[in-house]
């Protein structure tokens, strides 16, 4: 990796003004997530900060992604968790992404997750493909056609998974929603 | 199929609390959906009723199943459908679950989604996965472990899909969420 070290810790609220023109940026590029572009404030940050747990990522003190994570499904299958990342235009291939992605599994490691899945990578965004799958994930299936890019292409969303062995005395029960 | 005809036709208000009978049973038998038992009905309410529309199938009258659906995913995913299912303990195997299938796949049919997909099909409920292939759909594939029954098993949760092929005039913009 190139460049100066990433920093990740907890969101803060005094983090949200630079989150949320990341959240909007990607939200306008349209290439990445099944997300309107122009949401209303309420519904941006319903979308970003509802879950478990929200990370930022920094350079130098300048915060240049997030990912939040949390169970993917209630009760009977708390036990997997799910992540989403947003990584701002001006910092894309300087491994921000891969520091929130290991920080994510860590989480899930430390909090008794048995597995992370993401439910609709979608297949022409190849950096995020590959870096999940740098870090162990699968793609257990692609649901073809379902995410219709700018352009009017239809392409496929993956669901990628990482198993996590861990033991059943750490299962999250105290995490789910 | 044997018995009476099953009726399908949208849900009423009036069959809320008949409806909700069977959400409760399903719940508190905890082998199909990642759903707690003991909801609060408000919560069961959103859970069932907040989607773009609801089903009910009747035999002789009587309110013995019910399904809802939508667009799976918002935006860039909304031409994309998904449904959930239940069916009273007292009629399973009468089929009123493939006559709420068949009318499910028609209603995205004639709201010009290109496919279905359902998002956590148990593993073990080999009676609907069974069903859904009879009606076309295919296991895209299977997050391991995702599902733990009330036994304690953990066992496996299918992403199944039926492709549509339904003309990109009628792409259902109007439901996008």
């Amino acid at each position: 990796m190139t460049g100066p070290a990433v920093t990740i810790r907890p969101f803060e609220d005094a983090d949200w003004g630079v989150v949320r023109a990341i959240v909007e940026e990607v939200a306008a590029e349209g290439e990445t997530y099944c997300l309107p572009a122009g949401l209303p404030e309420d519904r941006l940050r319903a979308f970003w900060l509802s879950d478990s747990a929200t990370l930022v990522a920094s350079v130098d003190g300048e915060v240049l992604g997030s990912a939040h994570m949390g169970p993917n499904r209630a009760a009977q299958g708390s036990h997997v968790g799910t992540a989403s990342f947003m990584v701002s235009s001006r910092a894309r291939g300087r491994g921000v992404g891969r520091a929130l992605g290991e920080h994510v599994v860590d989480w899930h490691r430390r909090h008794g997750f048995r597995g992370i899945q993401f439910n609709a990578v979608v297949e022409s965004n190849v950096a995020a493909v590959r870096l999940w799958q740098s870090l162990g994930f699968t793609i257990i299936g692609t649901v073809p056609a379902a995410f219709r890019r700018p352009s009017g292409e239809y392409v496929g969303l993956h669901l990628m998974h990482l198993p996590l062995g861990v033991p059943e005395a750490a299962r999250p029960d105290s995490l789910a929603r």
